[in-house]
């Protein structure tokens, strides 16, 4: 399949597999880059006559009227609107976790299945949380300054460790729950607050404790809830005035979870740390004024960037198209 | 106790305390601020008299006549001809682990206890070089930069994760076993080459190799061993030639473990990447034709150096005298 920014692939009939397959295909916003020579492959095995790859949702209405599949790019946007203009729709495929752009419950009430990725990125967002906090407490950014100018001192250099420090999760699944295995491996008072109670994990050490509680008690704290009408704000102005001094708190979950006017305030008194990496989807004036803070460090959404979670991807994807077609669906959201 | 450059106390009589106590503690090379003041408080506790501070070897020799007690810092030489020097001379304690500049053997001849520092760092050490491993895997030093720039794109950028990789540690002694159970945590295939082998963390998974073998095989490789004739030059050409394309060697370990000229040539090829934190024991010329390498990171000395470290190479230093005045050493090394 040769891509372009919109070709049409004539399939030849040769194939006897006797798997259903879709007729036509609109795929959109899903850059050539974005998946394997092999996943398109797979990808183009999956329909019957046509597949359509749109670099966004400009042309896209266009392509609906016979459209039996859409496979959609993180952040497009699928409306009631969309799906009147598909009545063949029967499958959207979501190459995302979040699927908050696209009108469920009207594709519901359509009979259209939808698929999201996942936990393909759970592990990947995991280390990357014990990775961000352990460099910040180690001092890794200036340790390499120092050795890149040649000094080899570590004169006024600190340090803490993660072990026997309270480790507090808000948001104890998927995600959060490898967050509590890699802290128990360090030797962490793992502790967590949920509206559901985790018995397994429990099990293995990580204590339940009320949000205030937990948040007044930790020295480091990692948000990992999903963002809807309860959790936005949950991080507010009261929160944050129990946390610590000396906290280090790490958003990985939406920024909307997190009261930017009280954090802002908090940070300015210059005793607790807050690293985020949700910068993409933040507003452009939050971030100028976090970034003015020292002790606000802001990365790239990087945390669920890693080859494996890439190679996971594709895979989930691959394997959501593949159920559906076998009259199994898999990860539906619909 | 006011401690000056040199400064002596003479004590009050009024201790009803009935434990041993020395005549006279010669202290060398440690600065007022290496200890807290309630660990001076208890160091001029434990002798009778007088309590000389010496800010380094000087001024010693003149001191050492009727010292029962010398306290040294890391680094302190103390040869034959000063052991001669101080007839009276009972106990020794170092603080510090290495005590390789003090001539063990005649100490023990003269019936001199020598007390070290064993195990004060082992966590500290371990959790570094975790965050060693995964500041480099998640580049964040490349993620702050952008933020910093208020640069939020991700692209281009790339990470791997640590779980089923092969962890492979060499030396599984205290420090080297706390990252296997670090290592064990994030789920990676953890292997090790020791002299001895370790059945308990084998029992947790943790699998002997020989060293060739785990050489070979290792996506990140830890080097723990201690350094003596055998292990010098450990890691040498052909083992460096064996290093898989892509491996991380981290070395919190002592430089002489590694042939640095098979390794300039190794990271000239740019397909590994070797970290390093004892650039304070490393030749000038060492270090400098190393710098030359991106693909070289180099710390200084800072693995060991965390909060409570400090805290317990306190405690572990006074528990040496003090067991030592009761009849009891500990952590002996003559």
């Amino acid at each position: 399949m040769i891509l372009k920014q919109l070709c049409i692939v004539k399939k030849s009939k040769n194939n006897h597999n006797l798997m259903n397959k879709f007729k036509k295909a609109v795929i959109v916003g899903i850059k050539e880059s974005f998946l394997d020579a092999e996943s398109w492959q797979k990808i183009d095995g999956f329909v019957d006559s046509k597949v359509f790859v749109l670099p966004d949702s400009t042309e896209m209405t266009d392509n609906l009227s016979d459209a039996d599949c859409l496979l959609l790019n993180f952040g497009v946007r699928i409306g009631k609107e969309d799906i009147d203009k598909a009545p063949r729709l029967k499958y959207i495929g979501v190459l995302a976790t979040a699927y908050g752009k696209i009108d469920i419950e009207y594709a519901k009430e359509k009979g259209v299945i939808v698929s999201n990725l996942a936990g393909y990125s759970t592990n990947a967002v995991a280390e990357f949380v014990l990775a961000a906090v352990l460099g910040h407490i180690r001092q890794l950014e200036e340790g390499k300054r120092r050795g890149k100018q040649g000094n080899y001192s570590e004169a006024g250099m600190a340090a803490t460790e993660i072990r026997d420090k309270v480790f507090g999760i808000i948001g104890l699944g998927r995600i959060g729950g490898r967050v509590a295995e890699l802290a128990l491996g360090f030797g962490a008072y793992v502790r967590f607050f949920d509206k559901i109670r985790k018995p397994e994990l429990e099990a293995r050490g990580v204590k339940y404790e009320e949000a205030d509680e937990l948040i007044s008690q930790a020295d480091f704290l990692s948000l990992h809830l999903p963002q809807n009408k309860e959790t936005e704000g949950f991080l507010n102005a009261q929160r944050i005035q129990l946390l610590k001094s000396g906290a280090v708190v790490i958003n990985t979950a939406p920024a909307e979870l997190v009261d930017i006017n009280a954090l802002a305030e908090r940070l300015a008194k210059g005793d607790i740390t807050f690293i985020l990496d949700h910068s993409d989807e933040m507003r452009k004036e939050d971030l100028e004024r976090l970034s003015k803070y020292q002790n606000c460090i802001i990365y790239p959404p990087i945390a669920y960037i890693t080859a494996e979670a890439r190679i996971a991807k594709q895979r989930i994807f691959l394997k959501n198209i593949e159920g559906f077609l076998k009259g199994s669906p898999i990860n539906t959201v619909s």
